[in-house]
């Protein structure tokens, strides 16, 4: 069984629910936005989120309804920040499809950004709990927040990592802990529990930024990504990167470290920025933050152990660090 | 007293209590996030939609803070919406001031926009009535969905004036039928009055709508905006120039109707529909029908008649339909 059958499988049925109720949250009278609609669900992605909402209540006893509207917010939330950030980025694929603002344009994707925004409140409030409505509108404010200070920590060249871990915390970490949150309440939680959970999300969280930073240091070949160095080349220096210009030494740092703050910077510029990561140990010393935040996260489940549902969201976790694209 | 001055006299103290709490609602931590809340609470504009709000609870009584916040929830999404509507319609100006996808880019805008949306559903939290989240997640599906079929209804120039009233409807009146909901709901209305300030609303954001696109037929000296026909231009066509197409006559009638469909249209063109439109009597019919919703909405106050409330809600339908811009 491959490792995401295995994550699944405390929660086949609701899955299959699941997908019923976006579909029914997202339905319009609507031509074009039907149609738009259409096009996401056939292409719709992992569902790790939604899949961490259900596995979190599933930890606690039986999984109702209101969790599986939850899980619907959360989903939808997130496909909307998916669809604004192909606007803003000016992506033409996601999930080897082409994105709205390819399909149509980014008029359309705007629109339908914010429809799905809408159709998570909607879907939130079927959770009966005005708590999840607090979570979505913190959640809201913080991923965007997250994202805009992405492109003015972009404009400034910030090599530091704790404004990173800050940056990751609030654009995808957020998410993960809402999930675990929106899960864990809905199920009747403690409020022990509830936060052992969201601890879980948050470390969670930072190693999936982590891993999807990493892979930008590595051509097409070696993980499937379109380009190496696309974040580098918009100014986002990330973990790896921080690590060598801040722990590096002697004269060919000190180039490195004005390289990166040259305005355009060539693809050659960017070759010899991601192989000086390599060099300098950027990537284990990544990768051993990783390791570190994943023990962290294991003793948080260590409660819930041993159980189905846990043994899913560790393999969730190890799936998040071992995945290759 | 000039006409705005009598609308916000019932809620004067109201009204400096809800521009706190906006600020307040939208403050952060992140330095370009602060500065472009900045550049919006100086350039706000006439708040009409949250007087609304205001002004419907005032006719049951005091104005509680419930009240307010509701208020700021349907203004914070009201100006999220106007933030993205710069982007997809690419305008570099409102309210006489740079856009924010002028002054700084897309990016920050859509981000921005995001930020205003969740802005609004932490607002409305505030109000401790969970039926006004299902109103604002309601009224943001029927936003987006609005203008979605409106780039559709544009791809296929639909000439028919029952299709014009169902997106204006959905786009626009719906804002306003909102706005009446919620100052009815936390100023504890009855279902009859909550019922009549509803379809009051409703009336009120027809008659804006139709204001709004009579304008598109002067020119900028007559009425103090950039262009003439820009709707046109982009395939939306009005009301006027739906009266005239489909109560016209002969030949020229026909001409007109085909030159509508032409793919690209000059500014000759625009001239010809716009001057044919005025020709036909199209403005003429639109006044009327602003009439006749004005005396619909008029009889929808009698309940709560005579009130100062009242009377300033009087004051903003003439308003609305009298404005010179």
């Amino acid at each position: 069984m491959d490792i995401l059958s295995k994550i699944k499988q405390p929660i086949e049925a609701e899955m299959v629910r699941l997908n019923e109720v976006i579909a029914q949250m997202l339905a319009s009278e609507s031509p074009l936005l039907t149609r738009v609609v259409e096009h996401y669900l056939s292409t719709k992605g992992k569902q790790i989120r939604p899949i961490l909402v259900l596995l979190a209540a599933r930890l606690l006893g039986d999984v109702r309804l209101e969790t599986i509207y939850g899980a619907t917010a959360i989903e939808l939330l997130h496909n909307a920040t998916l669809i604004h950030d192909d606007v803003v980025d000016e992506s033409k694929q996601r999930r080897g499809e082409a994105t709205l603002n390819a399909l149509w344009d980014n008029r359309v994707a705007v629109l339908a950004g914010d429809y799905f925004v809408s159709s998570a409140t909607r879907a939130a409030l079927y959770t009966r709990e005005i708590k999840i409505m607090g979570i979505l509108g913190d959640l809201g404010q913080s991923l965007s927040q997250g994202e805009i200070d992405q492109i003015s920590v972009a404009q400034d060249i910030i090599i530091d990592e704790k404004a990173y871990f800050n940056v990751i915390r609030q654009k995808t970490a957020s998410l993960f802990v809402a999930c675990m949150q929106i899960g864990a309440l809905t199920a009747g939680a403690t409020e022990a529990q509830q936060q052992a959970l969201m601890n879980f999300g948050e470390k969670l969280g930072l190693c999936f930024q982590i891993k999807d930073d990493i892979f930008d240091y590595f051509t097409a070949d070696e993980v499937g990504k379109p380009t190496t160095g696309s974040d580098i080349a918009e100014g986002k220096i990330t973990l790896p990167l921080i690590y060598a210009l801040t722990h590096g030494e002697g004269s060919e740092c000190d180039a490195m470290r004005e390289l990166v703050r040259k305005s355009e910077l060539s693809s050659e510029d960017i070759n010899r920025l991601t192989d000086y990561a390599k060099r300098v140990g950027g990537i284990d010393y990544a990768e051993g933050v990783m390791q570190r935040l994943r023990d962290e996260a294991v003793a948080c489940l260590s409660p819930f152990m041993p159980s189905e549902a846990a043994g899913a969201l560790l393999a969730v976790l190890d799936y998040t660090i071992k995945r290759t694209k």
